[in-house]
């Protein structure tokens, strides 16, 4: 047995969540429902306009490998925060909800500070997420450690992380180690307009390395540069051996080997939809690496989705276990 | 018209908030229900073994003023953060919520750090305080802005500002100001052991200045050394121009010129107590300082103490205003 069923690597997030309509969203100049990125300036700009606020430590990466914590797994994260108190706070939760967390922290004397994503939850549940990257921004190859890669069975790359200027490196270290001792690769798309920017670089991986594909709709569709959703599908299962694509209410498809599986959505009332894609990860991710089925993995991603969504933050606040065996999947 | 209906002075506080059980409590030494002041050092122990945390600006005063901000009242907050990230969050929260706040940032440099409170909430709502105080134990004389205590109807002092080498003074200093101009004073007693540690010197001020005291059971309690609540409540009434003391589910009573009234609880689902007391005492000076009658303002408090109750977090998050049209007090 490997020390880890995930270890998970990506964009260490403490999230500022406030409430927003859309008006302050269009005089703000913040695109709605998506992922954008920020300098610090623009960061202290928005935050001085936006309402209270609350810091939940976030991160889309580590928002899956805290709900397969939170569910028993045995799982690592590797990303990086700043020697300071957001720093603090990030690694606190993730350590606190039972994942292995050690990457170096970067120094106090660090120009930049530890990632903050500005998240403006909509009355719709939608959330328009703004991204400041900071230290995040800078893990190295010298960040991922070889043993701890290939200890786990599998690896879970976050495309966010594409947004960094050594994170290439990184992930090809990262695989080499993890594939070399026998174990396999997943990777999430993350976000539509993060694959439009890495498209080249997210196919290689993809064709190459990978042998679970996470996306949603959107980034599936912007992947393969098609509005078909089945032509989209079809070629990532071409491509993979195993793809799981969520398409929000309407619940996930599964394809693997020539089969597909659709999963319905669990119904839940939307506080604030993020996080949902990451729990979709962290259900399925630990159904697979405990032995379960692909449509019942399926199921445990959308139960696991339903929760994150019901309140607001993108870390699971129920006992996803509970959950797993009311909704009979357990 | 004054510039002000309330300034508030008290301990500026980001909370740390997490849930626990009872039989954590017994094992880490939290003592249940109450506020036990911490150094650096057990604050850093406690957070090493507390579950994954939520971080919500808090502070007791602060709640209160930032209630009184929500319900469009002018207001203002003195109390002293660091210029690092905490600092910037508390400053953030309460200016976001329509509050002024200019009381000068500790230096980076200075040794201790923002204030923070770890709040452990029980299943049975319960909040047990563990507050390490830093840079706002600090506020000094000189933070006291004489014009500002001139300018408000009401300053709302905050009992726990008198753990602090230097907090009498700077009390004096405010309600010289703040008299002086005409303007009066109400204070909150806070915790029945930090009324133990500062007896003598909230009796000499409830007598000599305060107009308006605000307490909860055990705290009136604690104040008249006595098991007798109408002892206590007669004991205050014949210092104090006009009391308000809360007992939980059993509502509030206010004492006023020989009259008294009874004013029932809002029944709600408790989720987290943390903030009930410092939101009754917004409800209410914002009745008062509105020219509403006194059982009216009692009532103000309570539906305001049971909105904060009902969720995580000591600051309002619903439409205070929609809730006291909701309940006929508007």
């Amino acid at each position: 047995m490997k020390k880890y069923q995930v270890v998970g690597i990506g964009n260490a997030m403490v999230d500022v969540l406030a409430h927003a309509d859309d008006t302050f969203l269009a005089e703000a100049g913040v695109q709605k429902g998506i992922m954008q990125l920020i300098d610090m300036d623009r960061g202290v700009e928005l935050y001085g306009r936006i309402g209270p606020a609350k810091e939940i430590s976030g991160g889309s990466a580590a928002n899956t490998i805290a709900g397969i914590a939170l569910l028993g797994g045995r799982t690592a994260y590797v990303g990086k925060v700043k020697d300071d108190q957001l720093g603090a706070i990030f690694a606190h939760d993730l350590r606190a909800q039972g994942a292995d967390y050690a990457t170096p922290l970067a120094p106090k004397d660090a120009p930049q500070e530890t990632g903050r994503c500005i998240v403006l939850v909509t009355p719709d549940g939608e959330r328009s997420m703004n991204t400041y990257l900071g230290v995040t921004e800078f893990l190295s190859p010298s960040d991922i450690v070889e043993d701890q890669m290939a200890a786990a069975e599998w690896i879970y790359l976050e495309g966010y992380r594409f947004d960094g200027p050594e994170s290439h490196e990184a992930f090809a270290k990262a695989i080499a180690a993890c594939k070399g001792a026998g174990g396999r690769v997943s990777l999430t798309l993350s976000d539509p307009f993060c694959v439009e920017r890495h498209r080249d670089a997210f196919r290689r991986m993809i064709r190459d390395d990978v042998d679970l594909l996470f996306a949603n709709r959107a980034e599936i569709l912007s992947m393969y540069q098609t509005d078909d959703l089945e032509k989209a599908l079809a070629q990532a299962a071409a491509e993979v051996e195993l793809v799981a694509c969520t398409e929000s209410e309407k619940g996930a498809h599964i394809l693997s080997g020539g089969q597909r599986w659709h999963v319905p959505a669990v119904p839940t009332d939307i506080v604030d939809a993020t996080g949902a894609g990451d729990l979709f990860a962290a259900g399925f991710l630990w159904g697979l690496t405990n032995g379960h089925d692909l449509p019942v993995c399926g199921r445990m991603g959308c139960i696991a989705a339903s929760e994150v969504i019901s309140h607001i933050g993108a870390r699971p606040e129920a006992d996803l276990h509970s959950l797993f065996v009311q909704h009979g999947v357990l």
